[in-house]
């Protein structure tokens, strides 16, 4: 049935973050539901249009009701929401394994939530209900909350009653924490949705996603190894979960149930022939073969007539309790322990529904709100957990089924909800033989979109090494940490590759491509040529605290022109040179006294003078004011630095400094620099950081390189021009 | 002593932001130290060159002790050693209170790593030794780890034996704690340094350290309160310490010792008065007056001669053991307990120190290596660990007067290490009667630099309010949640401000300033123009999954076209006109039908019929092949939509896949959507990331918006040229 889930993950995702949660701006041009309405705009004061718009917004059902096409489309939804309905069953069922609580609770989860959604969703096809992500995460909790050896140290007992006591106590304080957690993540879901901030999705990114549902499907699939089997181990929960289940199923594998592995692996070879059928002859298909629910009847029909449970000693589902529940208020006292993975159930349940109706949506041309499918779920999870449901959210493979079988509307929904409250009150008992291994094989099969996963790896390795470490992170923490630290975690670092994009830019000089107003890479492009005496310099980052250090090293790098080494050397140069001066003036000196007796003594002949202190003069002569200049100029090869700001997008008060003390130090060492093609934000930020002053100006900007390059080639000349002169 | 430090703080921090930390490639030319250079040859295998060249780097001592001036800088060396020496002295004392260590501690701790700094460091000119900051965050961790609570149960007593052996037991442990703290951190510190690491100080970027050092001054503050007033209260430590501090003196404050108070109160006011001077006769004065030393001196005078201690019950140093102590491994078992914290003092430190090397480096042109500095430190910290010091780095207030009283090189540090070694060995018990209330007014006027940070809020208030909120996260973190979960969250906060910056960004359309190939935000100028028809869309950030969303939906409303709701409208249009067609068959099919039969009856007679059936025939007239493309045809009024890419450093696949959903959407509504100034990487990463197929091409990118431009003005009138060919 989850035929197309690889292909969908793939569209939900992409899609999830593709169209933004725009507010559906409902034209209140409709006149309907106008009676309801009047309590609203007694009660909220606004005019009646704004009332309208909210209302339908809050209540998408009295805008789309009223205006039903019974003829059009009641037959379709009639006949998508049986065939949901009846996958509604064994996967509700089968997640309950996953989740930790008795399978009845799946029936419950089925129902409440998928019939609220109805009246609060925006989407028409996706269908709400138990998923195995989402599931999976609801388990790991409420085995961490309430384990298996804690309990069975008050209970170390082997005969059944007790151990029947047990279970009971045991599986009861699991509900507590299930139904607990969907109603937080429910409020949770309602707070950002009341809030608009549907957003918060965004930050799970598409390799994120991925790399965490493989995970997911990773730990879904060790958790059922032990139903597959018939094994008896406990389940585990917190890091390194996974390999403790594995290694506790490896250790009693000598006790694996043959019967209950036949079973099991029959019904996987059934779903599996089910799939492929629907699949190939999709087109010839009214409806997909329901292979999950006659696998499920032939189950329980086997596990009847053969007396299974007895003779074989195969697990069953066992007591199905007849009936709804009363409602009860969920555990508030458990809040605190679980509030972490509440909002990781809240976030996961919200993004996997809003990429789907995405999906949907956007294939039948209709909008969704993103914050109002945000309050739906947190209605249909809070409301829900009153009636012991766990957290839901939106099934993949249900929605296909949903959509592709011609449901039109909510109302498939209600309908498959309604099946399912059907087969509560009626004959949810009847399902009390069904072997849990064949529960197990539905879970598995329905793994596999999700173990095709693993392509990603080959897919991001050629397109993006970020996107791999994204998605590498986020399998190896999810599966390892368990699924919400693993997803934190993974949040986290998704974060950190964008810091370091900008953090490690890359740095570029610029030449001009003859003839044009083109700069580009002269790495790059053979033809391009850099003028002389000017360099222009691009990082393709903003800069700011975290790479304004390296933007500096790599300008001197890449330019050549180390202004501190210059300076260096410089001073060195006057202090030897200032040596020398002194040096040759005491030589002077003595000289010129020698040189005094000496024309005192032979004072008309000349020669033997010259002859004679030819040497020391040599070295006085060296120190010509002319000399002292040259001796200390610095000997750049360029007269002009431009740094290209196209990139910059904003600049904060460290990378203001860096870019003024650049400006300075080059200033020093004779060499100019200007900044070219600064956005207005950015020259607006410099302004307030009080960037300009006297020696940095705005005479410095320049619209573009080319402008810049032109003014630095003029600048330079009537420099020489007047040096010229001089 | 202190008296610059505010100017100071703001000049390191920026400095250490701005010159990045770029290894000096020591030249190799220089010839001395060949003897030494012989074993490491014999080891290393590498050429002579290199070898000298590394063994320079990891040794700066052997470069510049062979080639020191002893007739030019002996004596400034000498007169700035002393100053710096009086200094440690009373400092070193101060800050080990502050280290929850008692005193001579302090002493050990401005000795060992002061000197084996004079070997590995690249700074002539900054002071090592204790230092405030870190002192108090050692405070923290030793008094974390060695409650003042849990000792006393085990002593619950009130005769003095007792109460000594507890208090001896307890500093003990925390001594340990300290000096396995220095242990680890320069272990840390060694690491990053060998590993080149040295940029991870970026990350503390100015308004954060500036925020955090505000929050330590004040933690420094309320720890010293009670020293100052000798009041006897418990030290706390980690979340609401401040509070809990404040809380045990005002609870207590009717314990004062009046005696102590006046003592301290007395300091304060020397030492201000002595600030005061040295800032007023700066040039005139040879040396800063060393008011430390002369308060400490005149405070163990006078506590000697009235016996303070005693007749007052002034707290004061007590034993200060004579000598050094004999060398000890660190307790290694603490290491994990403090682990982070000793991260956290390892980067501080580090962080201190090099800003402050830098300021120097620049004034007095040479060039200092961060990662070696990075190395001594750690060589500083963990070899002096051995030898029972705490963790030490630069101080502000020491390296300040150092280099002003005319210190030239390492020998300076070096002597001022040998003056404690002399106090330590000779005259260290002389101090033993000085009141811990003259130790607190030492430390607590050293804050005076510190507090003045408080400023800062209203600088950062009008250049930028990110930097504002950076500084107050940081202050308010440090503050409440202690200095090591505070410098964590403000280098969390930090990097969420990068991601915001790129996340949130400022959408524009651009328009043409006419005559020009020059387009600027059309709200912002108003001579720019835009052509009809076209819209040309910027965001100033890249494109990535964080805000793709965001991208697609401003650029629906900037541009006030969104192919959803035309396409929406459209089908609905559609669907009517198909029913119309319908109906209108239907309607013409029947007229045919009566008009063959009218036709029959009054076969000559057309003008009955062209009256009677008119109303039915303009129905079906509507229903033109023309008038259905008319139908259709979406309202848009721009052809063209010109996605200015400048601001664009990269893109993920959630952001090439955005863009390329934009395209194809707004193709369907007959809209072209161009890419302009597409910088090479990012044409790279589109590349890659199968950006380009048959709809999407190359030939949507232009060099330049100008070139967008004008082919889609060419293309656009092709277009309207080939409808009026039809």
């Amino acid at each position: 049935m989850a035929v197309l889930d690889r292909d969908i993950y793939f569209l939900a995702l992409f899609t999830c973050h593709e169209s933004g949660f725009q507010k559906v701006n409902n034209s209140a041009e409709e006149t309907q539901g106008s009676v309801l309405l009047a309590s609203v705009h007694f009660l909220s004061g606004c005019s009646s249009k704004k009332a309208k718009s909210h209302l339908y917004s809050f209540l998408p059902i009295l805008k789309w009701l009223p205006r039903y096409p019974v003829k059009e489309y009641l037959l379709g939804d009639i006949i998508s929401g049986i065939s949901t309905g009846v996958m509604q069953l064994p996967q509700g069922l089968a997640y309950a394994l996953l989740a930790a609580v008795p399978p009845v609770f799946g029936l419950y989860s089925s129902f409440y939530p998928v019939f609220l959604y109805t009246f609060f969703g925006t989407s028409k096809h996706i269908s709400i209900g138990t998923f195995a992500v989402i599931s999976m995460m609801v388990g790991g909790v409420a085995v961490r909350q309430v384990p298996d050896e804690i309990i069975s140290v008050g209970y170390n007992s082997t005969n059944a009653t007790d151990s029947f006591e047990y279970y009971h106590a045991r599986d009861t304080k699991r509900v507590q924490v299930a139904v607990t957690l969907a109603f937080l993540s429910g409020i949770i879901q309602l707070c950002l949705g009341f809030l608009r901030f549907g957003f918060v999705a965004i930050y799970l990114t598409e390799p994120l996603v991925r790399g965490f549902t493989t995970a997911a499907a990773v730990h879904v699939f060790t958790s059922q190894l032990k139903y597959l089997l018939g094994i008896k181990t406990n389940r585990y929960s917190g890091p390194l979960s996974v390999v403790y289940s594995i290694a506790a199923v490896l250790s009693k594998i000598t006790t694996t149930n043959i019967a209950a592995l036949i079973v099991g692996l029959t019904c996987i070879v059934l779903l599996f022939i089910g799939k492929e059928i629907n699949l190939r002859f999709k087109k010839k298909l009214p409806v997909p073969i329901p292979m999950e629910i006659i696998v499920v009847i032939i189950g329980t029909g086997v596990s009847a007539g053969m007396n299974l449970s007895e003779s074989y000693r195969v697990d069953v589902v066992g007591n199905i309790p007849q009936g709804l529940r009363a409602p009860a208020v969920p555990e508030i006292q458990l809040i605190p322990a679980i509030f972490v993975d509440a909002i990781a159930i809240a976030i996961v349940g919200f993004s996997m529904a809003v990429s789907m109706a995405k999906i949907f949506a956007l294939k039948h041309g209709y909008t969704i709100d993103g914050n109002q499918e945000l309050i739906a779920l947190g209605i249909c999870n809070s409301v829900g957990s009153f009636f012991q449901s766990f957290p839901i959210t939106c099934s993949m493979s249900r929605s296909l089924v949903q959509e592709s079988t011609g449901g039109k509307t909510q109302i498939a929904g209600a309908l498959s909800s309604i099946m399912v409250l059907l087969v509560i009150v009626a004959i949810g008992y009847l399902f009390e033989p069904l072997p849990q291994t064949v529960l197990a094989a539905i879970v598995m099969v329905n793994l596999k979109g999700m173990f095709k996963q693993f392509g990603d790896v080959a897919h991001f390795w050629r397109t993006s090494k970020i996107e791999l470490a994204i998605w590498m992170v986020a399998f190896v923490a999810s599966l390892f940490l368990g699924l919400d630290y693993g997803l934190l975690t993974a949040v986290a670092f998704a974060m950190i590759t964008v810091i370091y994009r900008t953090q490690r830019p890359q740095y570029r000089t610029l030449g001009q491509i003859p003839g044009t107003d083109i700069y580009c890479d002269v790495e790059e492009y053979e033809e391009v040529k850099e003028y002389p005496g000017i360099k222009i310099f691009q990082a393709n980052a903003s800069l700011y605290f975290a790479n304004s250090e390296s933007y500096t090293s790599a300008l001197k790098k890449k330019t050549g022109v180390d202004p501190c080494a210059i300076l260096a050397a410089r001073r060195k140069a006057q202090k030897r040179h200032a040596r020398e001066i002194k040096a040759a003036n005491e030589l002077r000196k003595k000289t010129n006294d020698m040189e005094a007796s000496v024309k005192h003594e032979i004072a008309n002949d000349e020669l033997p003078v010259n002859g004679k202190f030819a040497s020391a003069d040599a070295s006085v002569q060296d120190v010509s004011p002319d000399e002292h200049e040259q001796f200390v100029e610095p000997k750049t090869n360029i007269h002009s630095l431009i740094l290209d700001f196209t990139p910059v997008n904003f600049v904060d008060s460290v990378g203001a400094k860096t870019l003024k003390s650049i400006i300075k130090e080059y200033k020093e060492v004779g060499v100019c620099v200007c900044i070219a093609s600064c956005s207005g934000p950015v020259m607006t930020e410099l302004t307030r950081l009080n960037f300009f002053d006297n020696t940095v100006t705005r005479e410095l900007l320049f619209h573009s390189i080319h402008d810049a390059v032109l003014a630095c080639q003029v600048k330079d000349r009537s420099a020489s021009q007047t040096d010229f002169n001089l």
